[in-house]
């Protein structure tokens, strides 16, 4: 198939799947990039369509859409227009998706979707077995996070958590690590270890975690940094976290 | 003083300080919003401006210029203008200032400018003592690196060498740290002591370490993690490894 017109609708239907509206309405979501598209063919995602410049061979199939860069430059909201933008259905996790999980982050209002894909790809590379995201959060399939987690968003369950009680019940018999600033009762990193079942929590950029997610905590951990320092990058602060607990 | 006009000499001179050939020339920087600001006085750096929206007290002195949200909008790269934007003079470090470090970051032709911020913000936490920007990076003082090290880029020496000579001369006597993907010959970081002296190398986001650096390297590390990661975020991977060898 060949569309060349910015007017067409399946363009104006896929262009739309930059809002998360749509993507929850639609289960889809927007891969850019050839290392991306391979990666989820790899994981057997399931594409509906390949947009792809003309005059390329690089993919065949009746998804495949030979098409031209201003169609490509609309269903993106990268910079510089990707070469291939694929549509994607949304993988669908459920609490039971995390039934034989050991080591489990939990990220409570994370808003930064760079982030948000950058913390996926250390997970992935630290050994998390599981991603809970708590309270009102960024979207997964945020076109930003997708490329930030660069071909690692689909390879751990990511589930979304809205309330305490489900909490409890899930992570009962973890111990519940609440990452805080210095204080009382608070462990430094470096004298801690972690028994197998851990759920490491993190507060969002701006707030924190909330005082319920701390009364929930079962110990406090502070990452040791200089006085003057205030905070950290939130993914630096998971990174260096997770990869010190799990290594 | 108050000006309120965008075409005001003063407004335009620096609205020029966003790129990085007049903040060379004039070696001055911007600094938005009054916590950096606040922070870079508490430092003792010599602010030139104060761009200020109108009433308000927080400044006062000859420096300060009341003026209005275009203005301030025209002298800022950030999405929405800061209600307060510095013009600051640049620190001038040189080779001398990291004659007693012992504990070194390099970063060789770093390009993001977030990056290079989070890294700076990072290594003030842990304990850096001064970082090497080697070949062609980028600016130190981009707002977007200024923004991202949140009010810690004055807080230790930054400074540029472009050549191997010069870095063997002020190196001389240091453990020379390649972070590198697995391979021959190549610890891992949980296995590694580091000695009094190191100097911990990266190379670039896209390209990573040169092959003059990993020659010049006397250790190479790797950081342990899942073989299906293709590679870390650059500031991530600089806070793992730091936070581990510095703890």
């Amino acid at each position: 198939m060949k569309i060349t017109s910015v007017n067409n609708e399946l363009v104006k239907e896929t262009a739309k799947l930059l809002k998360n509206k749509y993507r929850e309405e639609a289960g889809c979501f927007l891969i850019e990039g050839e290392k991306g598209i391979n990666e989820a063919i790899q994981a057997g995602l399931v594409l509906r369509y390949i947009f792809t410049e003309e005059n390329t061979n690089s993919y065949s199939g009746n998804n495949v859409i030979e098409t031209t860069e201003a169609v490509l430059s609309k269903i993106s909201d990268a910079k510089s227009a990707p070469k291939v933008v694929a549509v994607a259905e949304q993988l669908k996790y459920s609490a039971e998706d995390l039934r034989n999980a050991k080591k489990v982050l939990l990220l409570e209002g994370i808003k930064d979707a760079g982030n948000l894909g950058t913390i996926l790809r250390t997970s992935v590379a630290f050994g998390v077995d599981g991603i809970v995201l708590y309270g009102n959060t960024v979207d997964l399939y945020n076109p930003k996070c997708v490329r930030s987690a660069v071909g690692n968003l689909w390879k751990i369950p990511v589930i979304s958590i809205n309330n305490l009680v489900e909490l409890e019940e899930l992570f009962c018999g973890f111990e519940r690590v609440a990452t805080l600033p210095k204080g009382e009762n608070v462990v430094n990193l470096k004298d801690y270890v972690a028994p197998e079942k851990v759920l490491i929590m993190f507060g969002s950029e701006a707030d924190g975690l909330s005082d319920e997610l701390k009364t929930f905590a079962t110990k406090n951990v502070t990452i040791e940094m200089d006085p003057t320092v205030e905070s950290l990058n939130l993914s630096v602060s998971v990174a260096v976290l997770v990869y010190t607990i799990l290594k």
